[in-house]
């Protein structure tokens, strides 16, 4: 497991009128602030990667189909450096913290549309997001 | 329209390997603070009505399925006192931002799952918000 990355069960509360589940919350483990709430889909196969925020602190919620997170340590310092984990993302499973200075990339791989939240603690800016294509790093997407 | 709400086109960036949506961001109209945010799932026909948050602003995105969304003013200074609207929410298509002290519900009218998410300006709190029974307003539920 990379150091500094938290993986967060959902919490659900069972509601004869249907279910609550609790994403996110002020206080909670990975929650750095709030700067803004987008949903990302991911077309079947296509990779969105490598991504590397130097400031934003990502926690994705995977809502709708099936992903393939990958989360790369490239951080000098750390003690998981050179390491790369991967999972399988289900809707509502697990909430993933994402701290700064780490690489990750998302894969559709559900039949019908992909879609993770972000609640992310800023707001999008180009110029604190660094990015590298689908193959750098040397971990294999699906085919 | 009641006195307060605010209805905003959830805005949609169209890329190749899967469209981004971005639902609430630090400084959009309706942004009151970040405290909580949370899935609310409505099993077809229910009706999870009313309440009523003291000091909490609700932003309410749909995600899944369909779902009625009515809301009541009883606010005594308000101008549009004694109002009810309602609407049928699509998932994406819009954020309601309901503010502190109007009355609101939610009754799931889609076939399938219907999933709402809340972006709450504070965390949970049973103590500063009130419920009443579905038939309360006059304002009729489908059947």
């Amino acid at each position: 497991m990379i150091d500094g990355l938290i993986i967060t069960p959902i919490r659900r509360i069972a509601i004869p009128k249907g279910d609550v589940r609790c994403l996110l919350k002020d206080g909670d483990p990975g929650f750095d602030g709030f700067g803004e709430a987008y949903c990302s889909s991911i077309e079947g196969l296509a990779v969105k990667a490598w991504k590397c925020h130097r400031r934003m602190t990502v926690n994705l919620v995977p809502i709708k189909g099936s992903t393939c997170l990958k989360v790369h340590d490239d951080r000098p310092e750390s003690t998981t450096r050179g390491e790369t984990w991967s999972q399988i993302l289900s809707p509502y499973l697990c909430r993933v913290t994402i701290p700064p200075e780490l690489w990750f990339g998302l894969q559709g791989i559900g039949t019908e549309e992909n879609i993770v939240l972000n609640l992310a603690s800023l707001p999008h800016d180009d110029a604190e997001c660094d990015e590298l294509p689908p193959e750098s790093f040397g971990s294999p997407w699906y085919q």
